[in-house]
């Protein structure tokens, strides 16, 4: 039996922590990642991507796991540098992550689309998966706070660690945005379509927002898979539980389930939550009761093998 | 008797040698430099000013000795990762050297003019002397090869190790460009102006082409020293006695006292240059023969004393 075609929407440090696990659990050649870039974002001239290094260096075995971002064992001899002449730097860049940077600003300014760059990338890196951004037009997350400001996404995220009321997000350039080359076939030509276990509002929003994406899976609703986010009420990382009231849902895996509803067939919750099966069955969806909470390589395996083993 | 007020035109290495020594033979706050920045250029979105930062580096104590160039004990990672992603990495561009290029980068996006970056650049690295670049303007050293090819000027010098053979070097942009705030005023307020012992066509040649500095020298001429960069009929760095013959000029101590005869009233010659002395006066310039090949800083510093104490 020839392995099956797969493709992940993905966020940042939640989804790169299952990719590793289903890159292991099949072909990675015949892996498609679709990533996040609303999230991304110009530092210093240089144009940032944290949610596809994220899912590059992680793939590429490179990643810092203590932090989940960045390179291991990179220095912060730029970044010293320009806080000695008086620079911000409260986004942190290391110096081979800068070098990365540096590369794809280089491309992108030589005209380079960022779908080919970010294929560059991953394929300088040894990474056989393919990583496709969203889109390659500029989608920004923007974040406006109870008080009434507008935060770039980073400055929320980053800046002020997400400790801020949030009100309201938009993604700015999202409507005129278009699929990058490959999203929609990627989503057509899949037996298997996995939802990873990212923000629903911020990782996972930006993507079903450009125009063509949420429509494509919506047809693939049988092969569409989510993975809950939420466990016991709160996300492991980051601050999906806020952020969720904001789109009128509550932090409750069969809420994220209800978020998904019109493109996803089935869920699957942590066999923490087996409570809320009942819940999301009655949305008119399969739930699967698996473990999601990715301690160990071996548990995102395991995972990733069950979501393909299902019938 | 208060200190009296100098002001240096300079170009990289040499110059930085000779300036280390300046600065210690008065009070560096006295110390004007006047900085060329036809080889300014852009790698990877950044705004590099190679010569700048050489006498910036250099005065602050942080330049690596051994190369002459960027800051001692750097490390490559960015370009490393860099070079593993397959760009071109012919400039070396190391990461805490990166880290000045980003501010500098930064700065001038958010509008701040050059000469403000370069002011805030030695502040922030506790350099006493002021350094000024000859012009906010953009001016673009080009070499011309004599196989009639227009190489931007760093291709020439750093990709190519100035092993072309050059039939014209142009400075684009200089005959719209104006001398940066400050310039004109430390030339005219200065008791002694100091040409340093760079290259006179590619180092001091763009310094002199931004209209209003040569004529400013000129009023000036008593008071203006140049050190000869050449020195037995060779530059102790750097492909000068292949570039002098481009300007019409050949590789001699008398030769380059005449490029500056119209604005240069005292040459200094190497004492090994003792019997080029009476051409030079023949061009109406007074003569200094003094050690100028400074092997230790302690010759350095000798050379400005003898050039502040000259009567």
């Amino acid at each position: 039996m020839a392995p099956m075609r797969v493709t992940a929407l993905a966020g940042g440090v939640g989804a790169a922590k299952f990719l590793r696990g289903l890159v292991r659990a099949t072909e990675p050649e015949n892996v498609t990642i679709i990533g996040n870039t609303g999230d991304d974002a110009v530092f210093h001239n240089l144009h940032v991507s944290p949610d596809l290094d994220i899912v590059t260096y992680t793939l590429a075995g490179l990643v810092d796991d203590t932090l989940g971002w960045g390179i291991k064992q990179d220095t912060t001899h730029a970044l010293d540098q320009m806080a000695g002449l008086g620079l911000e730097t409260w986004f942190t860049l290391k110096d081979r992550d800068i070098g990365t940077h540096m590369a794809r600003t280089t491309w992108l300014a030589d005209g380079v689309p960022l779908s080919e760059v970010t294929d560059r990338i991953r394929r300088g890196l040894d990474v056989a998966a393919r990583i496709i951004p969203m889109t390659d037009d500029p989608v920004r997350t923007r974040i406006v706070t109870s008080e009434g400001l507008t935060r770039e996404f980073q400055e929320y995220f980053v800046r002020y660690r997400h400790s801020e009321e949030v009100a309201e997000v938009h993604f700015e350039g999202a409507e005129t945005a278009t699929p990058a080359p490959g999203v929609i076939d990627a989503i057509s030509a899949a037996q298997r379509i996995i939802i990873c276990p990212s923000n629903p509002v911020i990782s996972i929003g930006p993507i079903l927002a450009v125009p063509g994406i949420r429509e494509a899976l919506r047809e693939r609703r049988d092969a569409v898979f989510a993975i809950s986010p939420i466990v016991q009420g709160a996300a492991l990382k980051g601050p999906a539980e806020k952020l969720l009231p904001v789109v009128g849902a509550e932090a409750s895996a069969s809420a994220v389930a209800g978020l998904y509803q019109d493109f996803c067939g089935t869920f699957i919750v942590d066999y923490r939550d087996a409570p809320e099966a009942g819940k999301i069955e009655d949305l008119g969806m399969r739930v699967m009761v698996l473990e999601t909470v990715m301690e160990t390589p071996g548990i995102s395996r395991q995972l990733a093998k069950e979501i393909l083993a299902a019938p």
